[in-house]
Protein backbone atom coordinates (compact mmCIF):
# COMPACT_ATOMS: atom_id res chain seq x y z
CA UNK A 1 0.00 0.00 0.00
CA UNK A 2 0.95 3.30 -0.35
CA UNK A 3 0.76 6.40 1.79
CA UNK A 4 -0.93 9.17 0.29
CA UNK A 5 -2.89 12.64 0.29
CA UNK A 6 -6.47 13.08 -1.64
CA UNK A 7 -5.70 16.76 -3.13
CA UNK A 8 -8.75 17.07 -5.86
CA UNK A 9 -11.57 15.63 -7.91
CA UNK A 10 -11.53 15.38 -11.03
CA UNK A 11 -14.94 15.28 -12.86
CA UNK A 12 -15.60 13.05 -16.33
CA UNK A 13 -18.05 11.45 -18.33
CA UNK A 14 -16.70 8.07 -18.02
CA UNK A 15 -19.42 5.27 -18.72
CA UNK A 16 -17.57 2.37 -17.07
CA UNK A 17 -20.34 0.60 -15.41
CA UNK A 18 -18.19 -0.57 -12.12
CA UNK A 19 -17.44 2.76 -11.42
CA UNK A 20 -21.06 4.53 -11.33
CA UNK A 21 -21.51 5.57 -8.00
CA UNK A 22 -18.03 6.30 -6.94
CA UNK A 23 -16.26 10.00 -6.85
CA UNK A 24 -12.85 10.28 -8.77
CA UNK A 25 -10.20 11.21 -6.33
CA UNK A 26 -6.80 12.67 -7.30
CA UNK A 27 -4.30 11.36 -5.04
CA UNK A 28 -0.74 12.00 -4.38
CA UNK A 29 1.93 9.43 -2.59
CA UNK A 30 3.46 11.24 0.37
CA UNK A 31 6.30 11.26 2.81
CA UNK A 32 5.26 10.11 6.22
CA UNK A 33 5.81 14.05 7.29
CA UNK A 34 3.87 14.88 4.29
CA UNK A 35 6.58 15.53 1.16
CA UNK A 36 5.19 14.90 -2.17
CA UNK A 37 6.70 11.81 -3.26
CA UNK A 38 6.04 9.98 -6.60
CA UNK A 39 3.28 10.83 -9.63
CA UNK A 40 -0.61 11.68 -8.82
CA UNK A 41 -3.10 8.80 -9.60
CA UNK A 42 -6.96 9.42 -9.84
CA UNK A 43 -8.25 6.87 -7.29
CA UNK A 44 -11.63 4.93 -6.43
CA UNK A 45 -12.69 5.96 -2.94
CA UNK A 46 -13.49 3.10 -1.15
CA UNK A 47 -14.04 5.12 2.50
CA UNK A 48 -15.58 8.52 1.54
CA UNK A 49 -12.41 10.48 1.53
CA UNK A 50 -12.13 13.62 0.92
CA UNK A 51 -9.88 16.89 -0.27
CA UNK A 52 -6.73 17.13 2.23
CA UNK A 53 -7.34 13.69 3.64
CA UNK A 54 -4.02 11.65 4.51
CA UNK A 55 -5.05 7.45 3.42
CA UNK A 56 -3.66 4.82 2.11
CA UNK A 57 -4.07 3.49 -1.05
CA UNK A 58 -3.84 -0.06 -3.06
CA UNK A 59 -2.10 -0.26 -6.53
CA UNK A 60 -3.18 -3.14 -7.62
CA UNK A 61 -5.26 -4.37 -9.79
CA UNK A 62 -6.31 -8.07 -8.38
CA UNK A 63 -6.08 -6.62 -4.83
CA UNK A 64 -8.55 -3.38 -5.79
CA UNK A 65 -11.39 -5.42 -7.10
CA UNK A 66 -10.95 -8.29 -4.15
CA UNK A 67 -11.91 -5.37 -1.98
CA UNK A 68 -14.90 -4.33 -4.18
CA UNK A 69 -15.94 -8.00 -4.34
CA UNK A 70 -16.30 -7.76 -7.86
CA UNK A 71 -13.52 -9.29 -10.36
CA UNK A 72 -14.03 -7.64 -13.12
CA UNK A 73 -13.98 -4.15 -12.22
CA UNK A 74 -11.46 -2.30 -14.17
CA UNK A 75 -10.00 -0.59 -11.17
CA UNK A 76 -6.48 0.21 -9.79
CA UNK A 77 -5.83 2.29 -7.52
CA UNK A 78 -8.68 2.15 -4.69
CA UNK A 79 -8.73 4.08 -1.20
CA UNK A 80 -8.45 1.65 1.44
CA UNK A 81 -8.68 3.35 4.66
CA UNK A 82 -8.06 7.00 6.68
CA UNK A 83 -4.76 7.41 8.35
CA UNK A 84 -4.74 8.11 11.64
CA UNK A 85 -0.98 8.51 12.24
CA UNK A 86 2.26 7.52 10.87
CA UNK A 87 5.24 7.00 13.82
CA UNK A 88 8.95 6.95 11.93
CA UNK A 89 12.11 5.68 14.21
CA UNK A 90 9.96 6.34 16.88
CA UNK A 91 8.53 10.00 16.31
CA UNK A 92 5.39 10.89 15.44
CA UNK A 93 5.31 12.37 11.81
CA UNK A 94 1.84 12.62 11.28
CA UNK A 95 -1.47 12.94 13.46
CA UNK A 96 -4.93 12.93 12.63
CA UNK A 97 -5.74 15.00 15.41
CA UNK A 98 -3.40 17.58 15.34
CA UNK A 99 -3.98 18.16 12.47
CA UNK A 100 -7.65 18.74 12.24
CA UNK A 101 -7.90 20.23 15.65
CA UNK A 102 -5.37 22.70 15.48
CA UNK B 1 -6.16 6.02 -13.76
CA UNK B 2 -3.78 8.68 -14.91
CA UNK B 3 -4.65 12.41 -15.76
CA UNK B 4 -3.32 12.31 -19.50
CA UNK B 5 -3.60 14.87 -22.66
CA UNK B 6 -3.24 13.36 -26.11
CA UNK B 7 -0.28 14.99 -27.86
CA UNK B 8 -0.34 12.62 -31.59
CA UNK B 9 -0.88 9.85 -33.45
CA UNK B 10 1.17 6.85 -34.27
CA UNK B 11 0.97 5.38 -37.90
CA UNK B 12 1.94 1.38 -37.25
CA UNK B 13 0.79 -1.35 -39.78
CA UNK B 14 0.44 -3.37 -36.69
CA UNK B 15 -0.99 -6.86 -37.50
CA UNK B 16 -3.23 -7.56 -34.16
CA UNK B 17 -6.09 -8.50 -34.83
CA UNK B 18 -7.70 -7.34 -31.61
CA UNK B 19 -6.35 -3.71 -32.63
CA UNK B 20 -8.44 -3.79 -36.13
CA UNK B 21 -10.41 -0.26 -36.12
CA UNK B 22 -8.58 1.13 -33.17
CA UNK B 23 -6.06 4.45 -33.58
CA UNK B 24 -2.89 4.64 -31.82
CA UNK B 25 -2.44 7.74 -29.85
CA UNK B 26 0.51 8.92 -28.09
CA UNK B 27 -0.41 10.64 -24.73
CA UNK B 28 1.39 12.22 -22.01
CA UNK B 29 0.36 12.23 -18.54
CA UNK B 30 -0.10 15.15 -17.02
CA UNK B 31 -0.30 17.22 -13.51
CA UNK B 32 -4.06 18.71 -12.57
CA UNK B 33 -2.46 22.22 -14.23
CA UNK B 34 -1.43 20.74 -17.12
CA UNK B 35 2.40 20.08 -16.48
CA UNK B 36 3.61 16.82 -18.19
CA UNK B 37 4.56 14.11 -15.55
CA UNK B 38 5.40 10.42 -16.57
CA UNK B 39 6.47 9.07 -19.82
CA UNK B 40 4.51 9.00 -22.83
CA UNK B 41 2.88 6.12 -23.91
CA UNK B 42 0.61 4.60 -26.72
CA UNK B 43 -2.92 4.21 -26.00
CA UNK B 44 -6.06 2.53 -27.49
CA UNK B 45 -8.83 5.17 -27.70
CA UNK B 46 -12.26 3.46 -26.45
CA UNK B 47 -14.06 7.14 -26.83
CA UNK B 48 -12.89 9.36 -29.54
CA UNK B 49 -9.94 11.48 -28.31
CA UNK B 50 -8.22 13.60 -30.49
CA UNK B 51 -5.01 15.81 -29.73
CA UNK B 52 -5.00 18.42 -27.61
CA UNK B 53 -8.03 16.56 -25.43
CA UNK B 54 -7.30 16.26 -21.41
CA UNK B 55 -8.58 12.40 -20.68
CA UNK B 56 -8.26 9.83 -18.09
CA UNK B 57 -6.25 6.21 -18.96
CA UNK B 58 -6.13 3.10 -17.40
CA UNK B 59 -2.73 1.42 -17.34
CA UNK B 60 -3.27 -1.94 -16.13
CA UNK B 61 -4.22 -4.29 -18.99
CA UNK B 62 -6.68 -6.57 -16.49
CA UNK B 63 -8.78 -3.43 -16.31
CA UNK B 64 -8.02 -2.59 -19.73
CA UNK B 65 -9.46 -6.02 -20.98
CA UNK B 66 -12.64 -5.66 -18.96
CA UNK B 67 -13.23 -2.41 -20.02
CA UNK B 68 -13.19 -3.77 -24.06
CA UNK B 69 -15.02 -7.00 -22.91
CA UNK B 70 -12.53 -8.89 -24.58
CA UNK B 71 -10.39 -10.96 -22.07
CA UNK B 72 -7.60 -11.99 -24.78
CA UNK B 73 -7.22 -8.32 -25.94
CA UNK B 74 -3.82 -7.79 -25.60
CA UNK B 75 -3.92 -4.00 -24.65
CA UNK B 76 -2.46 -2.31 -21.28
CA UNK B 77 -3.11 1.48 -21.69
CA UNK B 78 -6.81 2.63 -22.85
CA UNK B 79 -8.29 6.06 -22.72
CA UNK B 80 -11.93 5.43 -20.90
CA UNK B 81 -13.51 9.35 -20.53
CA UNK B 82 -12.59 13.13 -21.41
CA UNK B 83 -12.19 15.17 -18.38
CA UNK B 84 -14.39 17.89 -18.14
CA UNK B 85 -12.96 19.70 -14.87
CA UNK B 86 -10.15 19.12 -11.76
CA UNK B 87 -10.54 20.74 -8.66
CA UNK B 88 -7.11 20.67 -6.58
CA UNK B 89 -8.19 22.22 -2.91
CA UNK B 90 -11.04 23.54 -3.61
CA UNK B 91 -9.98 25.52 -6.73
CA UNK B 92 -10.28 24.78 -10.65
CA UNK B 93 -7.29 23.92 -12.42
CA UNK B 94 -8.83 22.45 -15.61
CA UNK B 95 -11.94 23.36 -17.22
CA UNK B 96 -13.01 21.81 -20.53
CA UNK B 97 -15.56 24.58 -21.47
CA UNK B 98 -12.98 27.73 -20.71
CA UNK B 99 -9.80 25.39 -23.15
CA UNK B 100 -12.11 25.25 -25.87
CA UNK B 101 -14.60 28.09 -25.82
CA UNK B 102 -11.50 30.53 -24.76
CA UNK C 1 12.36 -9.29 -3.87
CA UNK C 2 13.87 -5.78 -2.23
CA UNK C 3 16.01 -5.24 0.04
CA UNK C 4 14.43 -3.06 2.64
CA UNK C 5 14.59 -1.52 5.99
CA UNK C 6 11.65 -0.99 8.41
CA UNK C 7 11.11 2.52 9.27
CA UNK C 8 8.09 3.54 10.93
CA UNK C 9 4.69 2.04 11.66
CA UNK C 10 0.98 3.29 10.37
CA UNK C 11 -2.00 3.54 12.64
CA UNK C 12 -5.03 3.32 10.36
CA UNK C 13 -8.68 1.75 10.88
CA UNK C 14 -8.72 0.04 7.87
CA UNK C 15 -11.94 -2.56 7.52
CA UNK C 16 -10.56 -5.01 5.26
CA UNK C 17 -10.96 -8.30 6.52
CA UNK C 18 -7.98 -9.85 5.14
CA UNK C 19 -5.79 -7.58 6.59
CA UNK C 20 -7.11 -8.16 10.24
CA UNK C 21 -4.21 -9.17 12.94
CA UNK C 22 -1.29 -7.58 10.56
CA UNK C 23 0.75 -4.75 11.39
CA UNK C 24 1.22 -2.21 9.01
CA UNK C 25 4.72 -1.05 8.33
CA UNK C 26 6.35 1.20 6.56
CA UNK C 27 9.64 0.42 4.62
CA UNK C 28 12.08 1.98 2.63
CA UNK C 29 14.07 0.12 -0.40
CA UNK C 30 17.69 0.57 0.44
CA UNK C 31 21.15 0.01 -1.64
CA UNK C 32 23.29 -3.01 0.75
CA UNK C 33 25.20 -0.21 2.36
CA UNK C 34 21.81 1.21 3.85
CA UNK C 35 21.04 3.95 1.64
CA UNK C 36 17.60 4.69 0.44
CA UNK C 37 16.57 4.37 -2.84
CA UNK C 38 13.40 4.03 -4.22
CA UNK C 39 9.61 4.81 -2.71
CA UNK C 40 8.16 4.08 0.50
CA UNK C 41 5.66 2.01 0.38
CA UNK C 42 3.32 0.25 3.32
CA UNK C 43 3.95 -3.49 3.93
CA UNK C 44 2.49 -6.20 5.62
CA UNK C 45 4.37 -8.14 7.96
CA UNK C 46 4.90 -12.00 8.05
CA UNK C 47 7.97 -11.99 10.45
CA UNK C 48 7.73 -10.43 13.51
CA UNK C 49 9.90 -7.31 11.80
CA UNK C 50 10.15 -3.97 13.82
CA UNK C 51 11.48 -0.41 13.17
CA UNK C 52 15.18 -0.74 12.51
CA UNK C 53 14.88 -4.35 10.96
CA UNK C 54 16.80 -4.53 7.65
CA UNK C 55 14.22 -7.07 5.59
CA UNK C 56 13.68 -8.41 1.86
CA UNK C 57 10.20 -7.75 1.13
CA UNK C 58 8.26 -9.29 -2.15
CA UNK C 59 5.92 -6.42 -4.02
CA UNK C 60 3.73 -8.59 -6.22
CA UNK C 61 0.56 -9.68 -5.38
CA UNK C 62 0.69 -13.00 -6.94
CA UNK C 63 3.62 -14.01 -5.05
CA UNK C 64 2.65 -12.28 -1.84
CA UNK C 65 -0.93 -13.95 -1.96
CA UNK C 66 1.09 -17.79 -2.34
CA UNK C 67 3.15 -16.87 0.65
CA UNK C 68 -0.17 -16.03 2.62
CA UNK C 69 -1.80 -19.02 1.29
CA UNK C 70 -5.24 -16.84 0.77
CA UNK C 71 -5.02 -16.20 -2.90
CA UNK C 72 -7.90 -13.61 -2.46
CA UNK C 73 -5.66 -11.14 -0.20
CA UNK C 74 -5.63 -7.64 -1.76
CA UNK C 75 -1.80 -7.59 -0.46
CA UNK C 76 0.67 -6.00 -2.72
CA UNK C 77 3.82 -5.32 -0.25
CA UNK C 78 4.98 -8.62 2.21
CA UNK C 79 7.75 -9.13 4.30
CA UNK C 80 9.17 -12.41 4.08
CA UNK C 81 12.46 -12.44 5.99
CA UNK C 82 15.05 -10.49 8.09
CA UNK C 83 18.38 -10.22 6.61
CA UNK C 84 21.50 -11.55 8.06
CA UNK C 85 24.12 -10.44 5.90
CA UNK C 86 24.38 -8.63 2.15
CA UNK C 87 27.97 -9.22 0.48
CA UNK C 88 28.72 -7.33 -2.19
CA UNK C 89 31.84 -8.00 -4.30
CA UNK C 90 33.04 -10.20 -2.18
CA UNK C 91 33.02 -7.18 1.15
CA UNK C 92 30.25 -7.69 3.59
CA UNK C 93 28.49 -4.23 3.60
CA UNK C 94 25.65 -5.36 6.26
CA UNK C 95 25.82 -7.38 9.25
CA UNK C 96 22.80 -8.14 11.22
CA UNK C 97 25.01 -8.98 14.41
CA UNK C 98 27.05 -6.26 14.16
CA UNK C 99 24.21 -3.73 14.12
CA UNK C 100 22.82 -5.30 16.84
CA UNK C 101 25.47 -5.79 19.09
CA UNK C 102 27.70 -2.73 18.40
CA UNK D 1 2.20 0.43 -26.02
CA UNK D 2 5.63 1.82 -26.18
CA UNK D 3 7.56 3.98 -28.81
CA UNK D 4 10.99 2.52 -28.68
CA UNK D 5 14.26 1.97 -30.96
CA UNK D 6 15.75 -1.37 -31.34
CA UNK D 7 19.85 -0.60 -30.52
CA UNK D 8 21.55 -3.69 -30.34
CA UNK D 9 21.16 -7.24 -30.09
CA UNK D 10 22.09 -9.68 -26.99
CA UNK D 11 24.08 -12.86 -27.27
CA UNK D 12 22.62 -15.36 -24.62
CA UNK D 13 22.48 -18.90 -24.42
CA UNK D 14 19.30 -19.06 -22.91
CA UNK D 15 17.73 -22.33 -22.37
CA UNK D 16 14.19 -21.53 -22.30
CA UNK D 17 12.12 -23.48 -25.04
CA UNK D 18 9.08 -20.62 -25.38
CA UNK D 19 12.25 -18.21 -26.76
CA UNK D 20 13.75 -20.54 -29.11
CA UNK D 21 13.95 -19.39 -32.60
CA UNK D 22 13.81 -15.62 -31.70
CA UNK D 23 16.48 -12.70 -31.84
CA UNK D 24 16.68 -10.85 -28.36
CA UNK D 25 17.35 -6.97 -29.43
CA UNK D 26 18.18 -4.17 -27.21
CA UNK D 27 14.87 -1.60 -27.42
CA UNK D 28 15.30 1.55 -25.62
CA UNK D 29 11.92 3.92 -25.45
CA UNK D 30 11.98 7.24 -26.90
CA UNK D 31 10.22 10.43 -27.39
CA UNK D 32 8.28 10.94 -31.19
CA UNK D 33 11.08 13.03 -31.65
CA UNK D 34 13.52 9.90 -30.91
CA UNK D 35 15.40 11.05 -27.82
CA UNK D 36 16.22 8.34 -25.34
CA UNK D 37 13.30 8.68 -22.47
CA UNK D 38 12.73 5.41 -19.98
CA UNK D 39 15.20 2.53 -19.23
CA UNK D 40 16.28 -0.42 -21.88
CA UNK D 41 14.96 -3.68 -22.20
CA UNK D 42 15.20 -6.43 -23.99
CA UNK D 43 12.44 -7.61 -26.00
CA UNK D 44 11.43 -10.61 -28.06
CA UNK D 45 10.56 -9.27 -31.99
CA UNK D 46 7.86 -10.77 -33.32
CA UNK D 47 7.75 -8.67 -36.79
CA UNK D 48 11.56 -9.18 -38.44
CA UNK D 49 12.80 -5.94 -36.61
CA UNK D 50 16.43 -4.85 -36.87
CA UNK D 51 18.57 -2.23 -35.24
CA UNK D 52 17.74 1.34 -36.01
CA UNK D 53 14.50 0.08 -36.63
CA UNK D 54 11.56 2.74 -34.72
CA UNK D 55 9.42 0.04 -33.03
CA UNK D 56 5.90 -0.30 -30.66
CA UNK D 57 6.35 -2.66 -27.79
CA UNK D 58 4.51 -3.71 -25.88
CA UNK D 59 5.62 -4.29 -22.20
CA UNK D 60 3.01 -6.63 -20.63
CA UNK D 61 3.37 -10.39 -20.01
CA UNK D 62 -0.62 -10.97 -20.53
CA UNK D 63 -0.87 -9.07 -23.73
CA UNK D 64 2.30 -10.49 -24.72
CA UNK D 65 1.30 -13.90 -24.18
CA UNK D 66 -2.00 -13.28 -26.35
CA UNK D 67 -0.52 -11.98 -29.14
CA UNK D 68 2.07 -15.04 -29.56
CA UNK D 69 -0.90 -17.33 -28.78
CA UNK D 70 1.19 -18.77 -25.98
CA UNK D 71 -0.01 -18.02 -22.73
CA UNK D 72 2.25 -20.20 -20.79
CA UNK D 73 5.32 -17.92 -22.89
CA UNK D 74 7.32 -16.37 -20.23
CA UNK D 75 7.94 -12.75 -22.40
CA UNK D 76 6.73 -9.51 -21.16
CA UNK D 77 8.37 -7.29 -23.70
CA UNK D 78 7.63 -7.52 -27.42
CA UNK D 79 7.99 -5.66 -30.45
CA UNK D 80 4.67 -5.90 -32.11
CA UNK D 81 5.16 -3.57 -34.93
CA UNK D 82 7.54 -1.06 -36.83
CA UNK D 83 6.18 2.84 -36.72
CA UNK D 84 5.69 4.08 -39.91
CA UNK D 85 5.17 7.94 -38.73
CA UNK D 86 4.81 9.77 -35.49
CA UNK D 87 2.34 12.90 -35.93
CA UNK D 88 2.85 15.45 -32.67
CA UNK D 89 0.34 18.56 -32.69
CA UNK D 90 0.17 18.03 -36.47
CA UNK D 91 3.51 18.51 -36.90
CA UNK D 92 5.18 15.01 -38.11
CA UNK D 93 7.82 14.20 -36.07
CA UNK D 94 9.23 10.98 -37.89
CA UNK D 95 8.67 9.58 -40.88
CA UNK D 96 10.04 6.08 -41.52
CA UNK D 97 10.51 6.96 -45.52
CA UNK D 98 11.97 9.41 -45.01
CA UNK D 99 14.57 8.53 -42.05
CA UNK D 100 15.41 5.36 -45.11
CA UNK D 101 15.37 7.29 -48.18
CA UNK D 102 17.44 10.70 -47.24
CA UNK E 1 14.33 -9.20 -19.82
CA UNK E 2 16.27 -6.92 -18.11
CA UNK E 3 20.43 -6.64 -18.95
CA UNK E 4 21.79 -6.91 -15.16
CA UNK E 5 24.87 -7.49 -13.14
CA UNK E 6 25.14 -9.95 -10.29
CA UNK E 7 26.78 -7.78 -7.68
CA UNK E 8 26.35 -9.95 -4.40
CA UNK E 9 24.61 -11.89 -2.04
CA UNK E 10 22.00 -11.62 0.69
CA UNK E 11 21.81 -13.97 3.09
CA UNK E 12 18.57 -14.46 4.62
CA UNK E 13 16.56 -16.98 7.05
CA UNK E 14 13.33 -16.54 4.90
CA UNK E 15 11.26 -19.16 5.53
CA UNK E 16 9.56 -19.83 2.02
CA UNK E 17 9.12 -23.58 0.67
CA UNK E 18 9.50 -22.44 -2.87
CA UNK E 19 12.61 -20.71 -2.74
CA UNK E 20 14.51 -23.66 -0.52
CA UNK E 21 17.80 -24.32 -2.34
CA UNK E 22 17.88 -21.12 -4.35
CA UNK E 23 20.71 -18.70 -3.30
CA UNK E 24 19.51 -14.81 -2.96
CA UNK E 25 21.75 -12.95 -5.40
CA UNK E 26 21.93 -8.85 -5.93
CA UNK E 27 20.81 -8.03 -9.00
CA UNK E 28 21.99 -4.49 -10.78
CA UNK E 29 20.46 -3.47 -14.03
CA UNK E 30 23.22 -2.05 -16.27
CA UNK E 31 23.56 -0.50 -19.55
CA UNK E 32 24.94 -2.10 -22.75
CA UNK E 33 28.25 -0.70 -21.53
CA UNK E 34 28.07 -1.85 -17.92
CA UNK E 35 26.90 1.16 -16.17
CA UNK E 36 24.50 1.08 -13.28
CA UNK E 37 20.72 2.09 -14.45
CA UNK E 38 17.34 1.15 -12.48
CA UNK E 39 17.19 -0.12 -9.25
CA UNK E 40 18.97 -3.21 -7.45
CA UNK E 41 16.80 -6.42 -7.28
CA UNK E 42 17.24 -9.27 -5.14
CA UNK E 43 16.76 -12.90 -8.04
CA UNK E 44 16.55 -15.97 -7.64
CA UNK E 45 18.69 -17.69 -9.78
CA UNK E 46 18.66 -20.51 -12.44
CA UNK E 47 21.50 -20.79 -14.00
CA UNK E 48 24.27 -20.94 -11.34
CA UNK E 49 25.72 -17.87 -11.51
CA UNK E 50 27.53 -15.68 -9.81
CA UNK E 51 29.00 -12.29 -8.82
CA UNK E 52 30.22 -10.19 -11.34
CA UNK E 53 28.45 -12.34 -14.18
CA UNK E 54 26.65 -10.23 -16.52
CA UNK E 55 23.19 -11.85 -16.64
CA UNK E 56 19.48 -11.52 -18.46
CA UNK E 57 16.57 -11.32 -16.11
CA UNK E 58 13.16 -11.48 -15.52
CA UNK E 59 11.27 -9.48 -13.52
CA UNK E 60 7.91 -10.64 -13.80
CA UNK E 61 5.82 -12.80 -11.53
CA UNK E 62 3.93 -15.13 -14.34
CA UNK E 63 7.00 -15.45 -16.49
CA UNK E 64 9.11 -16.77 -13.54
CA UNK E 65 6.83 -18.99 -12.37
CA UNK E 66 6.65 -20.18 -15.56
CA UNK E 67 10.12 -20.84 -16.04
CA UNK E 68 10.32 -22.75 -12.87
CA UNK E 69 7.37 -24.73 -13.78
CA UNK E 70 5.68 -24.05 -10.51
CA UNK E 71 2.63 -21.84 -10.78
CA UNK E 72 2.69 -21.28 -6.97
CA UNK E 73 6.16 -19.90 -6.74
CA UNK E 74 6.49 -16.41 -4.82
CA UNK E 75 8.88 -15.17 -7.44
CA UNK E 76 8.64 -12.16 -9.69
CA UNK E 77 12.65 -11.37 -10.54
CA UNK E 78 14.87 -14.58 -11.70
CA UNK E 79 17.91 -15.17 -13.55
CA UNK E 80 17.67 -16.95 -16.67
CA UNK E 81 20.81 -16.75 -18.48
CA UNK E 82 24.42 -15.49 -18.76
CA UNK E 83 25.23 -12.84 -21.68
CA UNK E 84 27.80 -14.31 -24.08
CA UNK E 85 27.44 -10.57 -25.83
CA UNK E 86 25.90 -7.54 -26.68
CA UNK E 87 26.45 -5.11 -29.79
CA UNK E 88 25.19 -1.53 -29.92
CA UNK E 89 24.27 -0.36 -33.46
CA UNK E 90 27.00 -3.02 -35.00
CA UNK E 91 30.04 -1.93 -32.09
CA UNK E 92 30.69 -5.00 -29.48
CA UNK E 93 29.94 -3.26 -26.19
CA UNK E 94 30.31 -6.18 -24.15
CA UNK E 95 32.47 -9.58 -25.00
CA UNK E 96 32.03 -12.48 -21.85
CA UNK E 97 35.60 -14.09 -23.23
CA UNK E 98 36.97 -10.53 -23.47
CA UNK E 99 36.37 -9.70 -20.17
CA UNK E 100 37.38 -12.95 -18.67
CA UNK E 101 40.29 -13.79 -20.48
CA UNK E 102 42.23 -10.30 -20.04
Amino acid sequence: MILAEVIGTVVSPVQVQALDGFTLLMVRPVTPDGKPTGKMRIAIDQVGAGVGDRILMIDEGNSSRQILQDTNAPIKTLIVGFVDAVEVHGELTYDHRQVHNS
